[in-house]
């Protein structure tokens, strides 16, 4: 593979379209000039904000589209008037063809999921694809999944992604051999639904060469960071991605009343702004935007909606990684070296 | 009933037994001078920690047991051995027999759990057990089930839950008809799993005279407090609950870190020190302590096992207000106003 990394953006996902995905570009490509892009949108206002980003100078192609897909549409709906012509579905359709290694849209998820399943095609050993996210921890990040593909699972659907979430850990964490926690609702053996039991069942009597098996974690150990790969059904993990920003949210509204209370906790927010801007920063979730479908034949990444420049770059900048290091062969090799679902 | 108020402890239970339940119900009887308790434990222990203090003088009748429950005990074990003697079960059966109108223990919720459903039976019209927790909101608090009672639900279990969670959320947080949401991944309709659009569904088209149904709501609406009650399967109330702990631990971690690395942000830490400390207590998990067994024939409530004082007492308080308030008779008439689930 070629060090030569060319990414394809819906330009006119999210809820600010190309006027956060071109300077969102222009961000991550400052932090990797060698990057190139395949830019699909409405021409005429896509070129003149990419004419007028420096940063993005020979490193753009656009390519005009005329359907976008909305935030609100269904899936379904979105694929029927889409397909083969929508900013989104042409973004995937590059990756297929081989013209970019990755594609990124800040677009509505369930669309970019149907679409990505119909275009790219699911991995073979793979029964269903799943979203990984970065989750911040106390000692570092981890990889969660599945944070929202698909609703319901099976054992054999946890350990495919175990052996995922290890493949974008060794990638993105840079670790040899990841650990990887089952989430439950305890840790004792006999605890939780039969999928995570017999998922940990297999995962202790298979041999793994990749990765550790760690055993159960529980909601606690995500944000501790206890394990480098968290895995469960897309249900739970939906929510408990949720829960936590959600908790994040409601502590840094009580801190800011705390701090407006009183003249002295005033003066004290001022002698300690750096440390607050600096938790502001650790707190910030366009740090660690970007979800990434795993399990299909090629890789797509999912930006936040409503996300700012900064954070659609982050985006971008994960897809550079993933692509750089060629996450779908060490997917592949993963798979094959994992024998409860090497495929056949 | 009468507003004579006594409550069967469990003295043994918790990480550190007695020296914390005597202390725990001293404080919780302050602030409810007429409530007495039944302690069941080893009377050799609990006595004298009884006998000095004298917020407990003349309140507490104690019950010599021989067997506690340990915290690792397997539920089925400890009902072999700690059945009708040992202080757990003890505690239950002082409500079965009307001596008490709520037990407390801060013992295995598993064992707990268990030996509640034998001895005190679910009730009529409930297929099966919930747990609910006060969860800390911007708003204040909402009574969020279950929390990890039982694996897996259908959409009558999640109705059910509905009704005993508003008839919690009537004497806990004295609301005449509180807003119920259904947990899902997602607002729109066809989000979710069979049992949440199909509860979606029955809440929909059930006439409800008690309280109202908001809709589905997501994880971060859970610290919001979008709705008074939030309803979910136990897998993913358990881990929602926990993940939530786990990120306002992070978060104050972070902080801690943060107010101690210059010296502007410890001096600014120490103008500020109030504010923190009111930030700290409200970010106290023991302020909001203690499960409540929802779905049985007696109110039973559980305390964290590594709890201090002021948590038991916090579960204590709970405990109170349920039977004072009678929550068992609030539950059965909601549920027989409510046609959907109304027991035959």
């Amino acid at each position: 593979m070629s060090n030569r990394v060319c990414i394809s953006l819906d330009a006119m996902g999210g809820d600010h379209g190309p006027s956060t995905v071109v300077p969102g570009a222009a961000i991550a490509r400052e932090r990797h000039p060698e990057m190139t892009f395949l830019m699909f949108g409405d021409e005429a206002v896509v070129r003149p904000l990419v004419e007028a980003e420096p940063r993005l100078k020979g490193a753009v192609e656009i390519r005009h589209t005329t359907v976008s897909v909305a935030m609100d549409d269904k899936p379904s709906q979105a694929v029927r008037q889409g397909r083969g012509k929508s900013s989104m579905w042409r973004a995937i359709q590059a990756v297929r063809d081989g013209e970019a290694q990755a594609a990124v849209s800040a677009g509505n998820t369930g669309a970019l999921m149907a679409m990505s399943k119909i275009c790219l095609k699911t991995m073979a050993g793979i029964e269903r694809p799943a979203i990984a996210c970065l989750w911040p921890t106390v000692r570092g990040e981890s990889v969660v999944l599945d944070v929202g593909a698909t609703i319901g699972t099976d054992a054999e659907h946890l350990v495919e992604m175990a052996v995922m979430g290890s493949a974008m850990a060794r990638i993105v964490l840079d670790l040899e051999r990841p650990t990887v926690g089952l989430l439950n609702v305890g840790t004792e053996e006999m605890k939780g639904n039969e999928a995570v039991k017999e998922a940990a069942r297999l995962l202790r009597e298979t041999e793994l060469s990749n990765f550790t098996y760690y055993g159960f974690v529980e909601g606690n150990d995500l944000g501790r960071g206890t394990t480098d790969v968290v895995v469960t059904e897309g249900f739970t993990g939906n929510i408990a991605l949720k829960t936590a920003e959600g908790t994040a949210k409601q502590i840094g509204s009580y801190l800011k009343a705390a701090m407006g209370r009183t003249l002295s906790a005033k003066i004290g927010y001022l002698f300690a702004r750096q440390a607050f801007a600096a938790l502001r920063e650790k707190m910030n979730p366009s740090r660690a935007n970007g979800g990434v479908f795993l399990g299909l034949e090629g890789i797509v990444i999912k930006s936040h909606g409503s996300e700012n420049a900064q954070g659609f770059a982050s985006a971008v900048d994960l897809a550079h990684d993933m692509a750089q290091h060629d996450l779908m062969r060490t997917i592949r090799e993963m798979l094959e070296q994992t024998p409860a679902v090497a495929p056949a």
